[in-house]
C-alpha cells in the first residue's frame, strides 16, 4: 500500500512541476514569504491577494485556494469567505488552515463561519485546532498545539480526524508526531518529520500551502484530495527531517532555509527511499 | 558604450553607499523583508510606511519613493496616490512596480490611476505587466509573466517599452531573459541574470527597490533616471547570476539568501568584469 | 557585578526555555517573521495578532506583550492601546518599541498616546527614538538613528535614559555602540554587538522581541524588568557579534540567518565567556 500511495504522490508532484498550478493564498503576514517560496520550490506558482475587490477574480484564475487565518482581521475575513464561495462555485479546491482555532472567539467564529459557508476540500491543522472544529474541548495555547493534545495517541487522534472529516465532508489532515490524513473512510499515517519543526515559525503554514499546490493538480479521481493532502504533508515532513539533519550543527535560521532548499531538490527516489507512509 | 554605462552605474552605486539615501516603500507584505534587506545591502536606507496619516511626511524626508502594488488594498491604494503626489510636488523620484497588472480589475484600475495621477520616474515590470500599461492585450497569469509574453523577442519588446516610455514620459524597465530599459529615445539591454530567479519570490520587487535606491542619488543629468534604472536592473541580474552559481547545489532557500549576500559584497571590479550591458 | 548580572540573565534564559512563555506581538509586517523566529530560537512561543476583536483575549493568555509601531496604521493603533490596557489590568509586562518616533506626527502622537494610556514595563529604542520620548529635539532620519544621536556619549546617553525611565516609571533600553539599560536608578551598560547589525533590517525589532521573551518569565523581584531588558539586549548583541564573525565572508543575507542560528545555540558558557556587561 505504502509504495502505491507514494507513487501516486510522486505522480502528483510531477504534475505540479509540469503544470505549475496557480495557488491563491489569503494568508497571514508572518509566514507569507515562506508560503510563497515553498510553493515555488515544489514547482507551483503562488499569488497572494486579499482585497475584497479582487479576491474573487484572483480565485477564478487559480487552480487552488488556501485560506490561512493566522493574522485574520475584519477586512480579510470577508475576503476569505468571498473567495471561498467563488472557489466552490467554480469547483476549485479549497484548503483551510484554522491557525489558532480555540485561542480566541474571533478565530473560533471565523473558523466556524468558513466551515459553514464554504465547502472545504482539505482542513489542515494541529490536534488542538482540529479538536476545536470537532466541537471538543481544545486545550489551545496560542497558535501551537497544547501538550495534552500533542500527546493524544494515533487511535484517539484518528477518531477525531474521521469525525471531523465526516462532519464537514472533507479531508482532514492533523499534523503532529504521527500525521493523520483521512476522508472519514480511508486513513493514512505519516511518520516523517522532526519535533524541531515546531521551533521555527511557518512549518504548519507551509504544509497547508504545499497541500494547496497538490490540490492544484487534482485529476478527478474520488480519492484525489486525500492523496493531495497526504502529498503536502509527506513533502513537508520529509523535507523537515532531511533539512534538520543537514543543518542541526548550525541552528534554526539555517534549518528554515534548509527546508526550502530540500523541497526544491526533492526527487522521486528520495520519496521512495524515505517516506514512512502507511494506511488503507 | 558598455564600459561608459557601467562606469556611470558604478559611480551611482558609490554615491548610494556614501549618501545612504532614504527610500520610502509602500509595498506588499510578501517580499517586504527582502526589499528592506536588499536596500540595506546596496548601502541605502529603507523605510516602509503605508498609513495615509503619515505617507506624505515620510515621502518628504525620503530621497525616493517605491510604489509596489503586490498586495494592494483599498486603504493602501489611497496612500500610494497621496505619497506619489507629494513626491511629484517635491521633485522626489517615484518608481512604480505594477505587480500583477492585467490579473484583476483592481490591479488594472490602480495601475491606471497611479499612472494618471502621479508622474512616474521609472516603471518596472515584466513583459505582461508593461504590455498591460501599453494598452495591449496582456496575457497575464497571476503575478508572473505569461509564457507567450516571456517569449516576445527583444525587438518587439523594445517597441513596447519605448511606446510606454513615450506615453508616460518615464523610463520603462522590462525585466526578462533580456532586460530592456528605455526612456523612449535611448534603449539599454542587459543580459545578466538567470531564469532560476523566477523560482524564488521577490526578485522583481527587489529589483524595483534597487532602482529606488539608485534613484535616491540622481545628480540632475537628464539621463539620470535611465542610468539609475539600468543600475538597479544590472545589480539584480548580476547578483542573481552569481548567487545562483554559488548556491545551486543547495537549493532555492540558499539562493534567496545568496542574492542578498552578493549585493552586499558587490564591487566595481565584478561589475566591470561581468556586466553584459549594451545600448545606445 | 558583571558575573552576578550574567548569572541572573542565564537563570532567566533557562526559565524561558523551560517555561516557553507565550509572547503576544502587535508588530510591523517588515520584520515580523524574524521576530517570531527569534522568539522561538530563545525558547519562547510567539503569537502575532492585531485585530481589535481579539487582541485583548490574546494578551490575556500571554505572558508578555510586545508593541512595535514599525508599520502602524489607524486600525492597529487602536489594537495596540486596547491590548496594552488589558495587559496592565492583568499585570502582564508590556514592551514598547517606538520605531521611527520623531519621523512623523503619526509616530509621535502614537508613541505619546501609548505612553500616556499604557503603563510600559520596558521601552526599547535607538537614541533618536528615546530622545524623542524624552521631549528632546530628536534628529531622526526615518527608522534609523541619526548620526548626531549615534555619537552621543555614554554619559549624556545615560542621562537621557534615566530621565525617560523616571518620567514613565519604566525600564529604558537604548541600543547603540554602547547599550544603556536603566530603571532610572541602576544603570547597566553592554558593549557586545557590531555596527554591522544596522545593515540588516530587524535587529532592533528582534531585540525588543527577546526582551519580551525575558519579560515573560519575571519572578516578582523588583529589578526583574531591568534584568530582563538587559537579558534581551545582551542576547541580541552577543548573537549579532558571533554571527557576524561566522558569516562576514558571505554577506548580509547569511548574517541575518546566522543571528537566528546563534540565538538557538546560545548557552551559559558563551554568555559567561563573552558578555561585556557592566553596571551597578
Amino acid at each position: 500500500m505504502t509504495r502505491k500511495l507514494t507513487d501516486r504522490i510522486i505522480g502528483m508532484m510531477e504534475d505540479v512541476r509540469s503544470r505549475k498550478p496557480l495557488v491563491h493564498h489569503i494568508t497571514n503576514y508572518v509566514t507569507v514569504n515562506d508560503c510563497a517560496n515553498i510553493v515555488l520550490a515544489i514547482g507551483a506558482s503562488p499569488i497572494m491577494a486579499d482585497d475584497i475587490d479582487e479576491v474573487e477574480t484572483i480565485t477564478s484564475i487559480s487552480s487552488a485556494l488556501v485560506i490561512n487565518i493566522g493574522t485574520l482581521n475584519r477586512r480579510t475575513i470577508e475576503s476569505m469567505v468571498a473567495a471561498g464561495k467563488k472557489a466552490n462555485e467554480l469547483g476549485i479546491p479549497v484548503v483551510l488552515d484554522p491557525v489558532g482555532a480555540g485561542a480566541s472567539s474571533l478565530r473560533n467564529q471565523t473558523t466556524q463561519r468558513i466551515l459553514d459557508q464554504v465547502k472545504i476540500t482539505v482542513l489542515r491543522g494541529n490536534m488542538s485546532e482540529i479538536r476545536f472544529t470537532a466541537g471538543l474541548e481544545a486545550d489551545t495555547k496560542g497558535v501551537e498545539v497544547s501538550e495534552a493534545d500533542q500527546n493524544i495517541g494515533a487511535d484517539e487522534g484518528s477518531k477525531v480526524a474521521q469525525d471531523v472529516a465526516r462532519k464537514f465532508g472533507c479531508v482532514v489532515a492533523i499534523t503532529g508526531p504521527t500525521d493523520i490524513i483521512t476522508d472519514g473512510d480511508r486513513t493514512i499515517y505519516i511518520e516523517n518529520g522532526t519535533k524541531h519543526m515546531s521551533n521555527i515559525t511557518g512549518t504548519g503554514c507551509m504544509c497547508s500551502s504545499l497541500v494547496g499546490a497538490f490540490c492544484g493538480v487534482l485529476d478527478g479521481k474520488s480519492d484525489g484530495p486525500l492523496v493531495a493532502a497526504a502529498g503536502g504533508v509527506l513533502v513537508t515532513g520529509l523535507s523537515g527531517e532531511i533539512a534538520y539533519e543537514a543543518t542541526k550543527h548550525l541552528g534554526y535560521g539555517s534549518f528554515r532555509t534548509g527546508i526550502i532548499d530540500t523541497v526544491s531538490k526533492l526527487d522521486a527516489d528520495t520519496l521512495i527511499e524515505k517516506a514512512r507512509i502507511y494506511g488503507s
